[in-house]
């Protein structure tokens, strides 16, 4: 495939998909996927460097999934920047992205669900009823679609990938799962398609949730063991931000995502929490 | 492959299973799947048969799935009868059998389930709670395990072959689904593994199942199109014969599964009836 430079193929049919990618599969290429909501930024470049490091042929899916979204959350005013993410993906290289409609993802009928239970459950799960199963139903829809050899997904969203993880293990998806470290802005912020909700001083507000991962991953390291403890300090910090609403700050077990009373092994911090009318989530993973 | 005679190849993991068709993919083969839960009969090698002629390797699973059935089911005392199996697979020409242990479908941990909607509620749905969850859940495994070209499923279960179209559908499963007509015995009897359960006695008694459906037959042609009238002449048919209980019998949309006023169209007439302590299902498309 070319080296970058031209612009990526853009389809909007699994049947127009489906003749490239088996041509593609003809010729022996090995096929990744980054699916994406779209409003790229360097977290999901990221992802598509990786890509291409390890396949051949990088898909990239823009899609707004409105199954992953609750009634009263940002579905209609999410960042919608076509545009702008073709030309990024050009310049990355990308051949091909993947764009449906709704109407191609759930046309009238659809009535299936992919379920995930206890890694789907608590945290986001909690905060976010029915997101996971939204989530998860149109990733694996997006698998089947593509059929890649590996898909690659962002730890900022710890959980999703926990869950992908999970779903494709237990039904057998013949997939590679790659999960990416977080890309930050300079100052810590984890980069994120919401942070253009941000106004000025929002944007500097949000630094909270960096900077309180950031104290937990300090105390630990001066020794402090007890969970409640470091947690309280973490609450503390983001509440004295103006403006700052916490939905969660947990300190839990990476595989079980169960919350932890001692920190004496790898332990992940996570935490969401809105910064005006803006939800951003974040997370790290102790050691 | 080879025309018939040969024994099977027998394998037991999905990984050993993805080695065999691997190398068959490589060669360009089309793949069909015919899963199946064993205790094999003429509906069962009728599928092999439909994927032998369609496809250059036909996978024959069989694996009794337990999470398809209720607590109070006949899992345990499901009929196996591998060897007899293989032998029947044999004279087919059946290439490969998947014959995976519990610990390789739903090792510890396993936690993701496929739920489809409406297609799964009533009928069969209402009877046996959760089953369409299990059958669905199982069946996209194996179709990810496997990843055939087809895959052969009766209309015996002809609610099963329509959750399944409804899921791969759904969930852009790339396959194609092939539903094959019931095989009967000489009198009449949907062939089931369960009919070994019934004794002489009840192996007579069976018969109403046939003799109703073939009844609401005859009275459509007869001119009768009152849904009602016709369920009331099934109904009572089936009570006649000593030692039938009926678990349902319903004329319904064959695409909706919702019940139909009148037959003034294609209906489904589907009934499940316990035989003594034999749980049997059948049904007929009326034109």
């Amino acid at each position: 495939m070319s080296a970058g430079g031209g612009k990526p193929e853009l389809v909007s049919t699994v049947a127009g998909l489906r003749e490239v990618l088996d041509s593609a599969r003809a010729r022996g290429l090995r096929i990744g996927l980054v699916p994406t909501m779209g409003a790229l930024h360097e977290g999901h470049l990221s992802l598509v460097r990786a890509s291409r490091a390890e396949c051949q042929l990088t898909v990239v899916s823009i899609y707004v999934n409105p199954t992953q979204f609750g009634p009263r959350e940002d579905l209609e005013k999410y960042p919608r920047t076509l545009a702008a993410d073709l030309a990024a993906l050009a310049a990355c290289g990308v051949e091909l992205v993947f764009a449906p409609a709704n109407a191609e993802m759930y046309p009238a009928g659809f009535d299936t669900w992919v379920e995930v239970g206890a890694a789907a459950r608590p945290l986001e799960g909690e905060c976010r009823p029915g997101h996971f199963r939204g989530v998860a139903t149109v990733v694996l829809k997006l698998l089947n679609q593509v059929r890649p050899d590996a898909a690659y997904f962002g730890q900022k969203d710890y959980q999703q990938a926990l869950v992908i993880r999970r779903m494709v293990e237990d039904l057998s998806v013949p997939v590679t799962v790659r999960v990416c470290p977080t890309v930050r802005e300079p100052d810590g912020l984890a980069m994120s398609s919401r942070n253009r909700y941000l106004d000025a001083h929002e944007r500097r507000r949000a630094l909270v949730l960096w900077q309180s991962l950031s104290l937990a991953a300090g105390l630990v390291r001066q020794g402090e063991r007890d969970a409640k403890a470091i947690v309280e300090r973490m609450k503390a910090l983001i509440s004295a931000a103006s403006g700052a609403a916490i939905d969660y700050v947990a300190l839990v077990d990476p595989e079980s995502l169960e919350p932890v009373a001692r920190v004496e092994r790898k332990t992940l911090a996570a935490l969401a929490v809105r910064i005006g009318a803006t939800r951003l989530i974040d997370n790290m993973l102790i050691e």
